[in-house]
């Protein structure tokens, strides 16, 4: 596999991706002081609202640049393709979406992302800028349950952007914004399978290699080993294995309503996440759970790794609500009111 | 380049696809009496309004089941992966789509297509109904400018089913609606460039070859040849000659305003459309063209395959009218009102 990218030049990868954005979206976000690493919304923020912000690796669009404007994100930094942004970017950023009640910073569980976070909240301490922070863990096979703190965060941290979003427009406080964050990642589960790499396009040559006929299991979104190497599967077995693990960590029970994701990993058609779709939905209804407002397609994806992920966030009156609230960014529509 | 597809059977993979669908979204569209090959909209159609409706082959998604719901199409008839629908399910459709006003049939121009369709249409003058046909051929590089009515349809045809769609939700006649989707196509060009080929799940094995370091030229989406073979070309080279071809075919001056389309052909990350966005934006400015509503993502794909196309769009104020109108489908979202 030779590096076939549609780009300009290594270096320019992800500056030239954001002013793509830039060009695109400039009604809906903008950059901090024409730093091209800073987003921020465009949309007139309430004064008083809760910023929520993010940060971490380029490379998995629409995670993070493509979820920022009204509903969702009021800021992301961005670091090169899977590598983390610098503390004072986040900090710049997070003193950009202070708006009087303080920032909730919602990231993937990534070292990097964790340590250069940490460093940006103690800076804005000396801003009187009040922050909480929610580490998404939402992949099961990263580690297992007894230690779960360690899980990384994947697809889920889309639906967690979005609830905070709606919570913080709902100008609720930056304790109830990071509380409710908190409970609906505790019921938010991930699993993604791969079948084949991608390039950094710094690097030049995939980082991991798959076999011709073969499915990694429980891989992760930078190339993380995942549980399990098997011969390609049928797409209902594939299905059936990503629900077993997801729903012996988080049991179901009838009557209970879920949203499921089925994430493109970037070269897979939709054709095929909806086949396996179909299944999940199968296997749900089987078990009396009913499925909400399903999302289909590249939510948080590797280049061109081809794969899908499959997540399933179980719902509550409140999450529901705060789920079909409106939210429009470059990548994400919600109509309903 | 070996199949490595997540389905359970190619047998299966349109059937299976179209369940996917059903399962997910069941409240924006519907079967027409179980048949897994036409899809209807699920939406309260007004009495009176012109019905809108596509048919072509599967493997394109969203072209062309993801544009049936509210705003756009009534109905789709499909057929395996690249094969046309038979011309009793075109016809069984057309029926379905028809309000007492007329149906709109809104095609790509391919033979198939073409045939069955014109059979279906004779067809349903014995029951009365009125159709009007207009063939999509937005395709610059498939034939050139003295034969353009044999030009393929591509990723333009979205842009058609919008307008369309639009233009019957305003109650306009079928002659109006017929006339002004028509205006919008004289009015719309694309030009596509793949770096990688797909595999059809029937056959298995790939239907044509790029070479390791090569880029090929106005391809078109089911893999018919393009102008030109070269190696791999920089980001910026590939849109300056995109947008080359596309502006000798219809030619824009300072003051115009356009709608972009970058569209994935269903391998390529949206990094790399963005930074040809980024270069397609740069070309109209410096012209003074503005452009309105960019659309940049994946709209008509050829499964696995990588590359993108761009789509230019001159608009006048009836069409962005009709273009801003609002639509709901199951992979298009328009908030405008």
């Amino acid at each position: 596999m030779i590096m076939k990218k549609i780009m300009n030049a290594p270096d320019h990868f992800v500056d030239e991706t954001m002013e793509g954005i830039i060009a695109a979206y400039g009604d809906r976000v903008k950059l901090l002081n024409g730093d091209k690493r800073v987003l921020l919304t465009n949309y007139e923020v309430k004064e008083g609202k809760v910023g929520i912000v993010t940060a971490g690796g380029s490379g998995h669009l629409p995670v993070f640049l493509g979820y920022v404007g009204s509903g969702m994100l009021d800021g992301c930094a961005i670091g090169n393709v899977f590598a983390s942004p610098s503390y004072t970017r986040m900090a710049d950023m997070i003193r950009a979406c202070d708006h009087g009640s303080g920032v909730l910073c919602l990231y993937g569980n990534y070292g990097g992302d964790k340590m250069n976070l940490e460093q940006a909240r103690e800076d804005v301490e000396f801003d009187d800028i009040a922050t909480t922070a929610v580490y998404v863990g939402d992949d099961v096979c990263s580690s297992p349950k007894e230690t779960a703190q360690n899980r990384r965060g994947v697809a889920g941290m889309v639906y967690a952007f979005k609830i905070a979003g709606a919570a913080a427009d709902k100008m609720m406080s930056l304790e109830e914004v990071t509380k409710v964050t908190q409970k609906a990642l505790e019921n938010i589960r991930t699993m993604g399978v791969a079948t084949s790499p991608c390039i950094i396009p710094e690097v030049g040559t995939p980082t991991f290699q798959i076999g011709e006929n073969e499915i990694e299991l429980g891989m992760g979104i930078h190339g993380e080993r995942g549980i399990q190497v098997r011969e390609m599967m049928r797409a209902d077995d594939i299905a059936q294995v990503v629900m077993d693990n997801i729903l012996e960590d988080m049991p179901l029970s009838a009557g209970d309503e879920v949203s499921v994701m089925v994430n493109g990993l970037g070269a897979t058609p939709l054709e095929e996440q909806l086949i396996i779709f179909r299944k999940v939905s199968q296997i749900l209804s089987e078990k009396g759970v009913t499925v909400y407002m399903p999302h289909i397609g590249e939510f948080a994806t590797s280049m061109e790794m081809s794969g899908l992920s499959v997540t399933v966030f179980k719902l509550d009156e409140e999450l529901k609500e705060l789920l079909r609230a409106p939210a429009v960014t470059p990548f994400y529509t919600n109509l309903n009111k």
